[in-house]
Parts: structure tokens; sequence; C-alpha cells
């Protein structure tokens, strides 16, 4: 797209003028971006040249441009290196969830020290929001909204919302509440302009499609904007009262933040590597992982190390081991990514988990048998081949893909139910018990029948 | 959550009348429910029941539901089954861009039928949109929008939303068009109403951040607007002219359907397998699969068969080969999953490649000399283990490990660059090479030196 490519030749011009000092310059084309691409700019610099270009941007620019940046420590870092008066009128700048995130990274005494600079009223809605879990709805809420009482006309409601509109961004939806402060629905912008002015609010209302508490998880906001197609989902507290509002913006960044989490989760990647980590971080992450497979890899090693005597003499059973144990694996993948995104998506698996079970136990008896069938009859190619072996050979493949499509449906419901994310961690289960029970198969077999 | 539970209480409620026929009665509770809830409950019913159940709804509602089906073909199937003019009538009741995602979906001769039942204005308007790729942005565009000429006053502009908003629903953005058609940029809905109503419209007029032409990818359209927080982006002709609107719950669904097409694919489900697919169905997408992995599998045991003197004099070879295979497959997974998503959000990839293969390279080389120390001491500790196999074990494993980070990084970027989709393709080949290398180095060492 001709509009990206010229963002990046502009961001290369950028950091040609910041390389060279040019500050004053650089930060002229600056204050013509959008903040994520100013972000995008400063993400590309040193420590040092970031917080000087930072330093030298107005303040609406630079507040907007720390809220979009990526990697939430640099946006952190810049905060806490300026003075926490700066740093306060930058956070007044924003909207009360952009500034409440930022803030969040910061250390406590840090925090407290920027807090201060900043009105009680700012403050105080800060500290409301830093009260609930950053992932959760009220993580990702903003108490800004607009709302007006159910007993206006349409004309009243459009004065009131005028008048809080100059202090909301992008409210989208006129929330209508009761006297009590209790949610009673909404009223479309589009529709109140549309509606006479003298028509009564009541009329106009319609019921929300779906409402969150604050402690519902952010993924399962996304999912129900998405099912019931919402630009903002209220949040309201056990007695009905409307605290807030997530918008569809918020959410597109949820969305794509958690698609990177499932895929590194699923591909072993657990805990939170930024996709831009240093190599040093990148093994801090990975290697204990690995040698938790390790350490499973182990338990498969010692079956084949019980078998020693029967795999020394007939050597051909090593040569069918890596080939049973990484068909197992892939038809275990397969079950996993499907079932793993049925229980992401609460698609029908609660109602009932036999069916999805059964299914994948269907899937691996028939590939199980077309694939044993293959690697048996080939197996019966090799000079010497016999009979017997191809009988061991298809009984372990066809065995092991059976515990493939039942395990890769199976553990990932079991760990789910249990509490427990299975993108991350029922692939070492499944791939230790299909590896054990592939080789328990072929080399118990072969010994029973071969020796 | 509460209204979650009580919707599948309603759910079972609705199935069990359906089941004793009692449609009527079913229907009174649907009617009350959201579309997406009433797709949600057809999903569950036989091909008959459905069409006796859409049938009885009246047509906003029937309409509505069809188009919140997740199961394009049951759509299809209902729009079918009914006769050319209700369908017509239904297709006339949506949003221009779901009636034509409907209509893709049906046979030739079916489409040809409903369309001619269809004003011409309304039939125009769907085969206009047909006409673009169903995964760009031209395919989930509407070409219903509300624009403004920048020559109107802010008041004189409402009056024109008003008027164009009876025909146009949700339309969030208020665009401004020259003379030409072409677009010059938005103005907020909300901004229009805080504005004086004498405020010329030219003078309230933002940029657009971003706009796409329609042959854009739809994935793309997604990041655009999680970059720069729009509710909708336009989508403009190479002459600038306005030709519609993409609106973020359209992106929503995309950015849902393509979470779960990455995940599958990156499991090893290539095609596109539906969550809820039937078990022969799976088999047909994934056996395919299977059978290309088992080839390459196949190459892996033609090492060992090489080898298998070495093995059948050093037993102890077939016990290390499925530690070394299943670590290089796990580490090569890591760097996968890493390297896919940075492909799949445009990270800094295409800046330096080498920078990222060269981090997987390092990431390899340390998390293999840890390994492969740990796997070499223990392999000493077997009774009679001999200090030339803890050697032939270390630089093995140390080999093995710095492959998977270098295939890991450089085998999704070639394919990439050469056009195909990385997140499929890239775990054969990267398999097969960590396991080929891996046992070369493994049984073509101990060869060399303890033979």
């Amino acid at each position: 797209m001709s509009s990206q490519e010229s963002l990046a030749l502009r961001k290369e011009v950028l950091l040609a003028a910041i390389a060279q000092g040019k500050i004053a310059e650089a930060n002229h084309t600056l204050a013509k971006l959008h903040p994520s691409d100013v972000a995008d700019v400063l993400e590309s610099l040193s420590d040092a040249d970031r917080l000087v270009v930072l330093r030298a941007l107005p303040a609406e620019l630079a507040s907007e441009t720390l809220a979009e940046m990526e990697e939430d420590e640099h946006a952190a870092d810049l905060l806490a290196a300026m003075t926490p008066h700066r740093g306060a009128k930058l956070l007044s700048e924003l909207a009360d969830d952009d500034a409440t995130d930022l803030v969040a990274d910061l250390q406590p005494e840090e925090r407290a020290r920027i807090l201060a600079e900043m009105s009680v009223e700012d403050a105080g809605e800060i500290r409301e929001l830093l009260a609930y879990p950053e992932e959760s709805a009220g993580g990702i809420m903003t108490a800004a909204v607009v709302s007006v009482p159910e007993t206006l006309t349409a004309g009243q409601a459009i004065e009131e919302v005028r008048r809080q509109g100059r202090e909301v961004e992008d409210f989208y939806t006129v929330w209508v509440v009761d006297g009590g402060g209790r949610l009673v629905g909404t009223v479309p912008l589009d529709d109140l302009i549309l509606a006479e002015p003298e028509d009564p609010v009541s009329t106009l209302v319609e019921p929300v499609a779906a409402a969150v508490s604050p402690d519902e998880d952010q993924e399962e906001v996304g999912r129900l904007m998405a099912r019931y197609n919402l630009p903002t989902v209220p949040v309201v507290d056990p007695g009905g009262r409307l605290l807030g509002r997530i918008t569809f913006d918020d959410v597109l960044d949820v969305m794509e933040a958690e698609q990177t989490e499932d895929i590194l989760r699923f591909g072993g990647v657990p805990n939170d590597e930024s996709l831009g980590a240093s190599w040093v971080a990148a093994v801090r992450t990975r290697l204990p992982w690995l040698v938790l497979n390790l350490l499973t890899a182990t338990a498969a090693a010692l079956v084949v190390y019980f078998y020693a005597d029967t795999v020394e003499s007939a050597v051909i059973l090593a040569v069918v081991m890596p080939v049973i144990a990484g068909m197992g694996g892939n038809a275990g993948s397969q079950a996993l990514a499907v079932t793993v995104r049925r229980l992401a998506l609460r698609d029908d698996v609660g109602a009932d988990p036999r069916a999805v079970v059964g299914k994948e136990v269907l899937v691996g008896l028939v590939n199980g048998a077309v694939l044993g069938g293959l690697v048996a009859g080939a197996s019966l190619l090799v000079p010497g081949g016999d009979p017997r072996l191809g009988l061991v050979v298809l009984i372990s493949m066809w065995g092991t893909m059976l515990m493939a499509g039942f395990g890769g449906a199976f553990i990932p419901m079991l760990l789910h139910r249990l509490g427990f994310d299975p993108a991350v961690a029922s692939s070492v289960f499944l791939h230790t018990t299909t590896d054990l029970l592939g080789f328990m198969l072929l080399l118990g077999l072969a010994t029973a029948l071969l020796m």
C-alpha cells in the first residue's frame, strides 16, 4: 500500500535526522504524524534519543504517543525519566483508561510521585481503575461515559450530550440511566439525531444486547462485541449501576495481543515473550520450557532403554521409532489445535464433551489405519522384511494415532476444566503420552512377537 | 456470566419446544432474542426443523438471523430452500455487505433466480460487491455511506446526515467529499453535534488516518483499524473516490476467523476445517497432510537405516535419538511461532531479516549448549558410559538446536518472501531438517568416533 510505503520512507528520513541531532527538524515532521506512527519511530530509537525526542514534542502528542507505544516498559521508562510535574501533565491529557495503563507499569514510588502532582479528581479516577485486574473488563474500561436520564426529550438529550461530550472523547453510544444511575438501555447517537426533538428519550431506548461486570475476562468482552456487533459494551456493578464502557478499539488491541499470545503458547513459548525481545530475554522465557520437555522426553527414552535388547536384535525397530513418534506428534497437534480453539471460542464443547472426544478418536482410528497400513507395507519392503514386523508396526501406529486423537481432545478439556490454560500445557502431556505409548507398543509387541 | 447462563437455559427450553413441534410457541420466544442468539439456536437444529422455524419468523429477524449464522453453508441452504420471492425479500432487508455474503455462497442458478426478484437497484449493488474477492476490503465493505459535500455548514450537514441516515444503519462516521466525490476527510458525528450550526464543515474536517483500496487484504484492514483506533475505514478507488466503508464489527469477525485459521494451520490442519466439522470432513482435511508428513518422516528413518550397523553395536544411540529429535522439534516450534507472528504483524522483520535469523541462531546456540550439556552428562551416567559418547551427544544436540533456531526463523521468512503462507508449510520443512540433521550428526559422529 502506497501510504504504508511513504510512511516507511518518512520514518527513515526521520531516523536519519535524529541520528544527526536535528531534533527540532525531526519534531516538525513528527508533529504531522498520527501518534501511533510517532510511537513507531520512537520504538526504533535508543533509550537516550527516545527521551530527547519525546521531551521536544507538544504535550498532547507526547501523551498520545506514550499511550500508543507497543512496548509497555519503554513507555514506563520514559514516564519515569520525566519530572513528576511533566509526567502528571501528560497523563492528564489522556483518557482515564490510557493513563491508568501507563501508570500501572510504573514502580510504586514513581507512581505515587506522579499521582501526587495530578488533580485530586484525575488521580482518584486512576486509582479506582488501578484496582481492577489488568486483563479484566475493569482493567480496559474507561469511566468516561455520556449518559442521559430516561425522563428527558430527544432535544434535551442532545443538549445534554453536547455538554457532556466536550469532556468525553469518541463516546459512540449514549447510555440511558434511571434515577439511581442504573443502566436502562441505550440511544444510539444516530437515532437521537434522526428523532424529532420532542420525542421522549424513553420511547427511543433500546435494550443493551450485552453488559459485563468489571471482573469479566477481556477476551470474553471481545467475543460479545463481535457476536452482537457492538461499538461499546457497558460495564455495570452487581446492582446494575453504570460504571464505565469498553470501546471496540480497546478490544481490537486485546484481540491482536491475545492472538499473539495464543500462537506463541501453542508453539511452546509459555511466558510473555515480546516479539522484539532480545536473545537474552528469549533464552530466559524458552529454556525452562525446553528443560521441562527434556524431562518428559527422558521418560520416552527410558522406554527404549528398557527394551534395548530388543532393539539390538532387530535394529529395524530403531528405524521405525522416529516415524511413529513423529506421526503421533503431528496427529496430536491437529486434534489439539481444533480442541484448543473450540475451547477458546466457547463453542459447543461444554454441551457435550463426549462428542468432541469421540470425534477425535474416530479421526485417529481412520487416519491410524491408513498410515499404519502404509508404514507396515513399507516395512515389509525392507530386505528380510517379516510379516510379524508389519503387524507390530500396524498395531503400534494405529494405537498411537488413536491415543493422539483421544489425548488431543481430552487433555486440553481436562486442563481447561481444572482452570489451566490448555494452549500451553497440553502439548507436553500429549507428546509425552503419544511417545510413551508408541514406543511401548512397538517395542513391547516386538519383544513378545519377534524375539 | 449470568446472562450467558440464562441464554443457555433459554436455548434448551426452545430446543425442547421445537422438538415437540410447538413452533409458534418457540417463535414467540425467539422474536425476543438477538439475531445472533437466534442463529445459535438454529445451528443446533436439524436441516428440516431449521427451515420450519425460519419460515415462521418475521422477515426482518429472519434476514438478520441468516446473516449471523456461523456456518455459511447452512445459511445458503436455507436461502436456496425458500421461494426466490421470499429470498429476495429477506435479502432486501439486509445491509448490502451482509446480503452479498449470503448470495456469494449460493449456486450460480439459485443466485440468478433470487437477484431477478430483487429491485434493479438492490440487485445492482450486490452484483457490484460480488465482483471483489471475498477476503479483500471490497469483499467486506458496504457501499452504504453517509457523506456530505465540504461546502455545507454544520447545521446543513446535520440535516443531510438525518436525511441519509434513515437509509444507512450504524454509520458512525460522516465522510466529507469534494465536488468530484473524492474523499477529503471526515467529520466525526460527535464533533458535528458539538459544533455551532453556522460553522462551515470545511473547518471541522479531519484528515483520515487511513484509507484502503478495495483489493487490500482484510487482515491488513483490521490492523489499520487497531493501529489508528478507527470505528470505520473508508474504501477509495485509485482516483480517491469514496466507494464504501468497513466497520469495526466486520473486522472483529474477520479477526476471530483469522485467529482460528492461524491456530489450526500452526497445528497442521491446512485447509479450512470448520471447528464443528464431522469426523469424515476432519479426516479429509487432515489425512493428506499426515501422509505428506509421513514422507518426510521416512527421510529421517532412512538416515537411521543407513547407520543401522552403528545403532546395532551401540544401542544407547537409539535411546538418545528420540530425545534429540524431540528437543529439535520443540525449539524449532518456538522459533517458528515467534517468526510467523512477526511476519503476520508486519513487525520489523522486513527491515532486517538478518537480525531476526541472527537472534534465533543465538538463542539456539545458548539453549543447545545447556540442553546438550545436560543430555551428555546424563548419557555418562548410564552404566558403561563413554566420554566419547558424551561428546557425540553434546555436539549433535547443539547442532540440532542451532539448526532449529536458524530454520525456525529462515524457513518462514523464505516461504513468506516466495508468496506462501508460512504458518502451514514451515513446520514440515523445519521438522524434516532438524530430524535429518540431528540423526546424521548423532549417528555419523558415533560411527566416526565410537566404532
